[in-house]
């Protein structure tokens, strides 16, 4: 085993980190953590110190850590098969395997799941595919995307300017032309506080109608957005926001992508977000859940109405030229077909639904009564606490405080992850499917104490 | 043990595969196989049909099927960690070694690996970096990627547009605005054909210079290519052409971007193409041959140059805005780490070069002399065969004869994959490293037997 000094210095001298401050880490100023193991809710570093990971990873190890049970299946697989393609009709056991379970578990009129690496390239494929299909249709106008600000759909030059964050966007020349952003479905950030929740929903459609007259019907392809908003902000939509957003879509014939990245295979406790929201989408990412990360993998799941199309599309233009030469990589389909197993057998999408429900009524129980916490806020096993310095005047923190990362930082001390979601003072919380309720409640106190020692 | 009918059901019912005719194969017109093993340069299929897989996977299984190392390591890492996140600082041993061992092998004026899944995710992120630099150093405007025609660097919409194969825009609305493309470096198929190899080199920089001057060095942030140019055609550059285009990029001061993912790591003979070719790139795209497909990994190494301009830019901004949940997964790095021991502990670059050589003149020897054999070409353990109706007068073949996939198919009868290349009748050849003298006799004879079976 190597010395973790030795560790530390090829990590600072060789090692380009996302999301990191990349001069600060090279310097040695900004902390490195080697992470060596972990089990169930809780990983470990090697330095032997534990933490509770309340955010699971990047809000993807589901089913937690440590599973003998997927781990086996990966180590079958690479013993057995580690690679072959998918391209011109290949695939392997647990690649058609998968297709199968996860079209079992997908809304029914949902048609075949194309299998990618990560999130970003899952809605790259969709809008390669959603352009596709409006070629062959012959509306070779019909192609702007629209999504909402603070949705988070990716990393990548595309998939970045869907994201409607400034970090992601700012000195990289994002958003694309082709990417329209309406508002956020975000009723605390509202801005008119007097207005109701429904008239706030009122507001949001009214702001879609007047964008899409605005650019025109025929130059919009798709609409985009997370059932419940992720990284943006941990946001559950306002009462009566989907249906709505489906029926302008429907009647100006623009293709609904549901982003089920975070929401799919059970984090609202729900197999998808899209059943939970009575969304009826064309396109479905999946990933995070689909492996609860052991394995990277993830997919486009294509409604019966686009298949159609892109079936004409390959008789008129032949074989479709898009491919990846890790689609549907037997180790990842081999993960992925161990982890849905696994949440059938343990029943985690209930589960989800349960500890997740004790741990936001936790959270509301600790902090909700803080004069300086505006909102707790949550769906299953996902929630957040956004603070404010007077929410009943409607103000926040200057952003200079960093609130949210101090609070964050306090809790980490204590031994626990949740993050600090980026563009406002929220604590996000995503744990494992199988958080206990003593899990929670440790939780639940130590954030209390956290948000105490920052706001008093 | 699922039945093959169902499984074959299954597949055609819910699989979208990459780069198929999706109406034939969902009717059942189209063939599927189902990869149930593979040893060595072998893969076998559920039926008990044994492949010699003279493409290595889509050239990526460097170092052979079933390695033993790779497959421990990798159950190793799932059992351990299957995964936590590289963002702000994270990392695990696998992860941070094999930054070291990439750094170690690359060129010395490299710097940091960033780690992604695949080959266009690598070439997304780097093409981000590009930008997010001349952002940096206030030339906004500073922003054209120059590509070749013919180059490979993806599917995706920004990664597809760099791609200058017509497959990969046809009806996807590509190349994207910021991609200008220059000539192929492909001496067979230059225009005037009374122009010797360094003639047709004077003229490819002369081609370069010439957009170069047209489009405005001041708007031109990035060239990027292949060393040797892999699905384009397999096609090593002419002679002289590298130091000339980095003579003319230098001077004009636009980054270099090598796209080494199919030649790093050993493909040539060499560690990296650069190091062949004598080219000093800026970015250095790499994935298949980092891990041999065994799990998905790329990465993007960057040079000093540029490293010192991101570090700017993260003092100047803060956290850099990008990231996969994937980046540097565990399980990939686990695989590279284990790949790269073995590529040293076998001497594998080395035998990549002489056993290639051996494929090379063997395949020379076997239809070098037939009439319309163009040419047969390659470098290391990468060949091409490019068929022409008639090669002295420079006439191809009607693409309408499909003869390239024909004598792919008439290999296949025979038991040997060959790649049939997009646009143009190129047989690629591209096995493991490990090819045996028998194994490349075999591929030999049997491909001189399918050439005379579909030209006489």
């Amino acid at each position: 085993m190597l010395r973790n000094d030795q560790l530390d210095q090829w990590d600072r001298e060789n090692f380009f980190h996302p999301s990191t401050h990349l001069a600060q880490f090279a310097r040695g100023e900004a902390p490195s953590r080697i992470i060596q193991t972990a089990r169930g809710c809780h990983i470990t570093d090697r330095n032997g110190t534990s933490l509770l990971d309340a955010f699971a990873g990047l809000y993807c190890v589901n089913v937690g850590y440590g599973r003998p049970e997927i781990a086996e299946a990966i180590a079958e697989q690479a013993k057995e098969l580690a690679y072959y393609h998918a391209y011109v009709g290949h695939g392997t056991e647990a690649s058609i395997t998968l297709a199968k379970m996860v079209l079992d578990r997908a809304p029914s009129h949902m048609s075949k799941v194309y299998f990618g690496l990560g999130g970003s390239d899952a809605n790259e494929t969709n809008i390669k595919l959603v352009w596709y299909y409006n070629n062959i249709l012959g509306r070779p106008q019909k192609k702007k995307i629209i999504s909402r600000w603070r949705g988070y759909h990716g990393s990548g030059l595309m998939t970045g300017s869907l994201t409607g964050l400034e970090l992601f966007h700012k000195k990289f020349d994002l958003p694309l032309a082709q990417v329209i952003h309406t508002d956020a479905p975000y009723y605390l950030r509202r801005k008119d506080r007097a207005m109701t929740e429904a008239q706030f929903t009122d507001h949001l459609i009214a702001e879609l109608e007047a964008l899409i007259e605005r650019e025109g019907a025929d130059t919009i392809a798709a609409f985009i957005g997370e059932p419940l908003m992720g990284t943006g902000g941990i946001v559950p939509p306002p009462a009566g926001y989907w249906p709505r957003v489906q029926e302008v879509l429907d009647r100006h014939d623009i293709l609904l992508i549901a982003d089920e990245v975070v929401t799919g295979f059970g984090r609202l406790g729900s197999m998808f977000g899209s059943d939970h929201y009575g969304i009826k989408p064309d396109l479905i990412t999946i990933a995070k859940g689909l492996t609860s990360a052991y394995a990277p993998l993830s997919g486009s799941i294509v409604g019966d109405k686009m298949w159609k199309v892109l079936e004409q599309g390959t008789d008129e233009n032949g074989a479709i030229g898009h491919g990846w030469t890790y689609s549907a990589h037997p180790i990842g389909a081999a993960a992925g077909v161990a982890n849905l197993k696994l949440i059938d057998d343990l029943g985690l999408v209930e589960a989800a639904g349960k500890n997740g429900a004790y741990l936001n009524a936790a959270l509301t129980d600790a902090v909700g009564a803080h004069g300086q916490v505006a909102e707790v806020r949550g769906e299953g096993m996902i929630a957040a606490i956004e603070f404010m310095e007077d929410p009943d005047k409607g103000a926040f923190f200057d952003p200079s405080r960093t609130v949210g990362a101090k609070v964050s930082a306090a809790l980490l001390e204590q031994g626990v992850i949740a993050r600090a979601m980026p563009q406002g003072d929220i604590l996000g919380f995503a744990p494992p499917f199988c958080l206990t309720e003593a899990e929670a409640d440790e939780i639940a106190g130590k954030t209390k104490k956290a948000v105490e020692s920052v706001l008093g």
